[in-house]
């Protein structure tokens, strides 16, 4: 689907909030409905989900101590009839090993943040078969 | 080179097609020629490069399985006068362990992606001696 | 913070220069105060750094050989009353493994950089006690 452009944010986040309802309550506070997320930091113990197709949900793989936030990369759209954020991270450990996958919460200790507002028809989670809440696809 | 924006399209890949095809497909039928590609999802069996210099060309690494794809970032260009995908991609096992490279191929589960067309005087990518496919280079 | 739109710049860095005083020097050069920098490409001999809160400094990592640039995320803001690039990757050797973290420094073999300006107030990074050069946090 195709958007115009809306508003640019780009903050920090508070060290100690946690990310992901940080950037949930920017979202709702600001009433952007639509736009991508891209972030760099450093997270504490963020725990990540890999999603199991056979069982229709996220494998929750829980990583401990301090990573760099080596790349937030998603989107804001609507889910619940509310702004839904959803955030791919990749995660550098001390060794500089990296570890990703779907966040699904992590410390702050410092993020910086940019949201792209996109305006237009909503686009819409809504729950599939397969256990993902995704829009509806692209026609061919 | 400098550009102004264009259009801004973010959409969903239906399940089973190709990623890289589909994006390439998507920017020829709307006639995006230049642009930045991002996208985060979950693909399966992708195959990813990672360029040897001495031999000038791609060695080629498939990977098994699924993975979430933590992060796809990337331009569209023209090559052989044609609009062109080139995108990286940084991808999540079922352990959390992220592999990446220049990707070749993978399969769609899921997939989010944003484009930000481009407006301006096309970058075209013509063959290098080391084997790459390049733009000229931003003069000093 | 609020901004509206800039310039937009997608540019090729030569091959054998170093990555980040390359995106540091295009930034003074065309007067990017603020803004949004992602990347891809390849890169030898990557330093990359991880935060030691004990320390307040980074641990420095330094990777040998030549890796794809898998993902550069980031932005410009002042800092020491200059454009200041602040960057993470992500990195692929020769099996696909990612390494990662804050980019200390990297040798260009091929990088194509967005460069998205932002205009408004500027954004100015200040010494923290944790050791870390910050913008002032959003207030909630």
């Amino acid at each position: 689907m195709r958007f115009s452009k809306g508003r640019n944010f780009l903050f920090r986040i508070p060290e100690g909030r946690e990310f992901l309802s940080a950037v949930n309550e920017f979202a709702k506070k600001h009433n952007v409905l639509i736009g991508t997320v891209s972030a760099i930091g450093t997270l504490k113990n963020p725990k990540i989900g890999h999603f199991e197709e056979e069982k229709g949900q996220y494998k929750v793989i829980e990583l401990e101590g301090t990573y760099e936030l080596v790349s937030a990369l998603g989107n804001i759209s609507i889910k619940d009839e509310e702004p839904f954020v959803h955030v791919h991270v990749s995660l550098g450990d001390s060794e500089g090993r990296v570890f990703g996958g779907h966040l699904i919460e992590g410390e702050v200790f410092a993020a910086e943040v940019y949201i792209q507002e996109l305006l237009g028809e909503l686009l819409v989670r809504k729950p599939q078969e397969n256990g993902l809440s995704l829009w509806d696809a692209e026609e061919d």
